[in-house]
């Protein structure tokens, strides 16, 4: 097998994989869309809605064709015959003690000989604990240390940079870590495969944690409104700033398997500050890029 | 009084007598936040959480001082001191059944001698009822008849292309008038102004109809599932494509005045159809440029 197939076939398997592990987490079954881009390829969108995961989505795609003009210019190459492929999730809990999750795993190459990796997972809890975010980037960082040790405080930086709501000075959540163009020449495309791999299969584990450590609180009616709130920060996010949601929504990607990121319901009063929930207020304290949550001092 | 100063003046009594026929007609009070700007000027933005109007927004701004880079190169001028100032207006009706409705009257100059307005009202109905579509763009084609009987045609084809969706190639509503850069030699200045001052003075007479023609409907639970659905859309379009809410966004605008336009509550769900509303599934069949809303025979 090539490696484009070898590259494809594991991505599929991992949306296959993490569907299984969802829907005996959440007891409900995820609906399919197969779909095919007149230009080549297509993909497998695959939602739930469920009891514990009130909107999740679990995308698989692969096109390829002949890049189009306006794509080629953005990503700074010549007209050529290209292959992207990947992995992407985003999943909204019922529970607003539950983290939104987002995890991407993506392949790209052309005809040119160009190749490269890109992908990452990050966390928007809508109430932040502290404890839990370390867990989580250290649980990141065990990941990335595996294969080098300067993917974690790279990759870190670069999900600060990128998850950040600029008009509202807010990072999107706690972060985790993002990556692009992880590349090289062709000896060490299995070391750069085995990396995403990795980052691929941690996911569940991760999305598992996450839940059994919040899935029994109570919900009390101002942790539903912030939720709401939170949500609406994700729209904005999303809808202004992510250069991969504009980027598809620009060129004709599948609208429906792009915004299935969005949440289920936002809310958006004007200038609200949630001055009677404290536990929101410490969380806005704490949207701010370069936080050090792995290295942190255990604390909740 | 200089050109400026008029206008000035005018907006910010176009917002006080907006904001009292609101108040009238709602029963609730605005709230007013007064803000400046480091750089020179600022605004007052008045926020309603009424009965009638679950959310509305009516702000007034003039802001100057030296033109930021940015904003010269996107416009196309040299650097300079300018003033831009204008009222808008958008309001989120309680009942399904009532259009949200957007309004924006503003003026701009440079101390190089530029001078120019812009402006419009547009209509985005839950529900397209297509004997009041008629009924506002006749009334839109009067105000503007009145001034040149080119206006009409070309704004009207201006929102229907401004008002847009295009990831999914659905207008926002049925649009209405927009049009920028409204200038001339000095000689035309008043009646640019007199234009402009006629489309901000239509937008009570225009809004009081739209709520007495519908406020009586019955309210069904599937009309407020679909208001929801149709405020994700009215989220999208100012988020993704209008260049006015981006380029506020980007420039360092007061984000709780730009965001004032979103709704107070929106959903997505993927890929959805309302199959089981006939009067949302016709609404989807309506949403298209290039519609001859004033010309079209009169029917419901």
């Amino acid at each position: 097998m090539s490696n484009q197939a070898h590259v494809i076939e594991w991505f599929k398997g991992l949306q296959d994989s993490i569907c299984q592990e969802l829907e005996s987490l959440d007891g409900s079954t995820f609906r399919e869309d197969l779909w095919e881009r007149a230009e080549g390829g297509g993909g497998r969108t695959r939602i739930l809605t469920g009891d514990l995961i009130e909107k999740g989505g679990v995308n698989f795609s692969a096109v390829h064709g002949t890049m189009p003009a306006k794509i080629a210019a953005h990503l700074g190459l010549e007209e050529n015959q290209f292959l992207a492929t990947g992995v992407s999730i985003v999943l909204h809990a019922t529970s607003p003690h539950i983290p939104i999750i987002h995890m991407n795993v993506r392949y790209f190459e052309t005809d040119k000989g160009d190749w490269w990796f890109g992908g990452g997972i990050d966390v928007t809890p809508h109430y932040i604990d502290r404890s839990q975010a370390r867990q989580f980037h250290i649980h990141l960082k065990e990941v990335c240390d595996k294969h080098d040790p300067e993917y974690y405080p790279k990759f870190k930086e670069w999900a600060d940079n990128y998850f950040y709501i600029k008009h509202r000075d807010e990072t999107r959540g706690i972060g985790g870590i993002f990556f692009d163009r992880l590349s090289g020449d062709s000896s060490v495309f299995d070391q750069k495969h085995a990396f995403v791999k990795d980052v691929g299969s941690a996911f569940v584990p991760i999305y598992k944690r996450l839940v059994s450590q919040n899935i029994d609180k109570t919900i009390r009616e101002e942790d539903t409104a912030w939720q709401s709130v939170r949500r609406g920060r994700y729209v904005e996010f999303n809808l202004v700033w992510d250069r991969g949601t504009k980027f598809g929504l620009d060129t004709n990607g599948r609208t429906e398997s792009i915004l299935m990121s969005l949440p289920p319901l936002a809310k958006w009063h004007y200038n609200y500050t949630p001055t009677d929930n404290l536990a929101a207020m410490q969380t806005l304290q704490l949207l701010k890029k370069g936080v050090d949550w792995a290295g942190q001092t255990p604390l909740t």
